[in-house]
């Protein structure tokens, strides 16, 4: 191959990630020697420094500590739990700035025809339910059909539990969207779920 | 952002790579921190020990040391260079196993009107034809506009050392590929350099 060593190394761990072909972890790598050492050093750190971080064990987050920053927040509400699959949705739901209860990370969805798989946290979260006197559930799955699914198997089991609220994301035109290339079930949800305006 | 501090600095350091956007980047390292702790502190390496990766002071492609592995090799043939831009363009003519001859790494093409800059290695390939004794230049570089200028200018610059006999990779129709879809200029070539069958 004719790169030294520690360039194919790199090169071989770069193309071991999701969407990155062989030439595209080539062309990192190449662009990553042009950079100089404090940067180089600072990106390895930070790899090494993932290492460190473990998941909260209260919600599952990625945290720093065995809690998460979310969850040590006493000044959020500790009775409403947003229930999604992966911690980017966390993000993404931090990022309104919208939310001010906790959440739950499943850490993945059913998959048609594969049942609950046991890595989901579902028994985590049901005992959470009962520990916590959490009120409200919002299922904040994808609106995929295992996101679907896994919030349909997480009603039945969440009716056991009484006076517990449960909702899901509303579905309906993405903001900045076009009517004409919105798919008719999400048009259909709009419809539906219309805002009365007067 | 409510993702801690390490995980936040290698998002930005995944995302400062080219064709790497801010969501992707995201994604990469969610990917990172679920694999085991071995492989994270195998890529950290790998990123570090690039820090100790130089150029070859004979032709400018990535070595360990001061002279890379073609250079040192001495079967190979030292009076054919081939010019190239980058060392992806050393992988890629190694990988056709069709080549002998030794390389010269520009680091770049000129930019239509900036001119010559002074990055590129031209002085460095001109002292090494008179030193080395070389007897072919074989202008490798991108069929780009900027490639071709490059290889304009070379071609003048090279016209001084008298019996150097100067050629450039040939154009014509890619393996797989379709006259249909050719464009006019590659076509035109692929006539022109017509290869004679009897």
């Amino acid at each position: 191959m004719h790169y030294p060593r520690a360039f194919r190394d790199l090169i071989h761990h770069f193309s071991s990630l999701p969407s990155v072909g062989p030439k595209m972890a080539e062309r990192l790598v190449l662009h990553l020697f042009r950079q100089d050492t404090e940067k180089l050093t600072g990106f390895a750190e930070s790899l090494e420094a993932l290492t460190r971080l473990s998941l909260c064990q209260h919600c599952f987050h990625i945290a720093e500590n065995s809690l998460c920053d979310i969850c040590k927040d006493a000044k959020r509400d500790q009775k409403t739990v947003a229930v999604v699959e992966e911690p980017m949705d966390v993000i993404a739901i931090e990022r309104t700035g919208r939310y001010e209860g906790q959440y739950h990370v499943l850490g993945g969805v059913m998959e048609t025809g594969n049942g609950v798989g046991d890595s989901l946290r579902i028994p985590e979260l049901l005992r959470r339910i009962g520990e916590d006197g959490v009120t409200e559930i919002i299922l904040a799955l994808n609106p995929t059909t295992e996101g679907d699914l896994t919030a349909l198997y997480l009603r039945k089991k969440l009716a056991g539990f009484e006076g517990l609220r449960v909702s899901r994301l509303a579905r309906g035109l993405a903001q900045g969207g076009d009517i004409e290339y919105a798919d008719e079930f999400t048009l259909a949800s709009a419809l539906t779920n219309r805002e009365h305006l007067n």
